[in-house]
């Protein structure tokens, strides 16, 4: 009997990577789980330790072949503005690498590659579409847009069957320090459920796009089965997402912790504001089409926030 | 008096380099020109001997400061696809060095960077306009698709001031050889000079998009002198090209040379059809609205090309 191969799973250690592993554990893949820092690693991955940078590490973790790769390792986006160099080093250098070691196999591997929002630049156009041209101006966007080019670039060589899909905000992450820009959303979920008062550093009126954790492991994990005759012409996709205001956010999360949306205070930062608070309306034709799916509703993205952090 | 700061062209020693060079002197501006090939650059410039991968040379090129950045400089189609890892080398991670060093300077240098219609792939779309999206095929167009962001990313966060400029074929080469696969199509201008025969892989129907050399040179000139304000969102454009067939091309340079079409013979290669022989109506307004140009029509491209021939 032949063993099956593994799919890899890169960056499985962060707060997106834990919940692809379960998921995919769940659906009864066998997983390689591939992180610098492995600690909170579903049980039931083999897990590989090791920066992305690192080549014998990512030679362990595809070793002699994988069924499908799912890249979710990156510096996030404040991190790589800190830090340009390291944002280069692992977001562009080390992933183009990965994916020229993932075409060597030479069985086109389907190869998922999580991509963001951030590739739109801000501030963002007056509405978003299938259409829109990447202009990104975080280091981090522009290192996505640069690994989208080469997502599409092997694609068309026939090297890998890869897909890029567009991650919007992700609710709600750890307090930890998280290197995302974007923490404050997810840190106004555990100020509310402790009942604590919270300074939000953008204004009611703000509006973001999301997607809970388990909605947008399962939209990547979708990635995996979805037919390439039906990708687009570059090889990308914007994930849906619900669209809504701070103020609306607060008030659900009040209601279903038991809570009070008069302990958020709203004192907006100018960048935060432009950067996360003016997101536009969103249209992703290409993406539905394909099954990728949204929350159904706020009180539905906050409830699943609210059960991750649980 | 302070010295006004000169304009760096790297690639000078090139095909386009050398008109480009020879056009900027002739508007009075002071160049220093780069190249690790020297012979052929034109009197007047200051030469920087040396491969844009050497940091040294490159630093030499920029020394304490430039008025303007015209990137040349590239690892060609045909070579690219030969040495995939020449083109990272030169034509990714050494153009991405260079951005970041124009950026040093902190006086916002505008950058052209010679972008190419590569970035759309083959088979091309039905038709090509300014919301095309980029799907490259070939290494050289992913590479080039890949530095079109991060021209995008440093002009966004006002390190540089970019334009990508993407050329069409340039008419006509020298027969030497270039590590152009397109390269055919101007060995079909030599070979009717001459009064010889000419065996051309591509069909007599096949549709190509081309500029004159001199053209060329005057759109990557103009890129110096436009408005800032009316860049697009993605701060890359489309050069306007004619479009014509290889027999429409054929007749035309045999009229003009007095020589006979019947010297050519058409056996079409199946790639080089669908690479270089099947590209579709071309719509670029945006680059037209700001003044960049085509050649006026096939006859005034063939005399130009003839021209540069002599």
């Amino acid at each position: 009997m032949i063993e099956p191969r593994p799919l890899l799973i890169t960056g499985a250690g962060g707060f997106v990577g834990r919940q692809v592993v379960r998921q995919a554990l769940a659906l009864g893949h066998q997983v390689v789980a591939m992180d610098s820092v492995t600690a909170g690693i579903p049980e039931g991955a083999r897990i590989v330790a090791g920066d992305l940078g690192d080549q014998e590490a990512r030679g362990e973790a595809l070793g002699d072949g994988v069924c499908a790769v799912i890249h979710l390792a990156t510096v996030p986006g404040g991190a790589a503005e800190a830090d340009p160099a390291a944002s280069r080093r692992i977001n562009l250098d080390a992933s183009y690498d990965l994916l020229l070691e993932a075409s060597a196999f030479g069985n086109r591997l389907r190869f998922i590659f999580a991509s963001s929002i951030a590739v739109f630049g801000d501030p963002m156009p007056a509405h978003v579409d299938d259409a829109t041209p990447l202009s990104p101006k975080m280091i981090y966007g522009g290192h996505k847009a640069m690994i989208e080019q080469a997502v599409a670039l092997f694609t068309n060589r026939a090297m890998i069957d890869g897909l890029s899909l567009r991650l919007p905000g992700i609710l709600a992450r750890p307090q930890a320090p998280s290197g995302m820009k974007s923490a404050f959303i997810s840190n106004l979920f555990h100020a509310l459920k402790a009942g604590e008062a919270f300074v939000c550093p953008v204004s009611p009126l703000a509006t973001i796009w999301a997607q809970s954790l388990d909605t947008c492991a399962r939209n990547v994990l979708h990635g995996l089965m979805y037919d390439p005759a039906y990708l687009p012409p570059a090889y990308a996709l914007t994930l849906p997402a619900l669209r809504f205001t701070m103020g609306d956010l607060v008030e659900e999360i009040a209601r279903q912790c038991g809570s009070r949306a008069e302990l958020v205070s709203f004192v907006p930062e100018p960048a935060l504001e432009a950067a996360f608070g003016a997101q536009p309306p969103l249209f992703t034709p290409a993406a539905e089409q394909a099954g990728f799916v949204a929350d159904r509703d706020l009180g539905a993205l906050v409830a699943s926030a609210l059960t991750a952090l649980a």
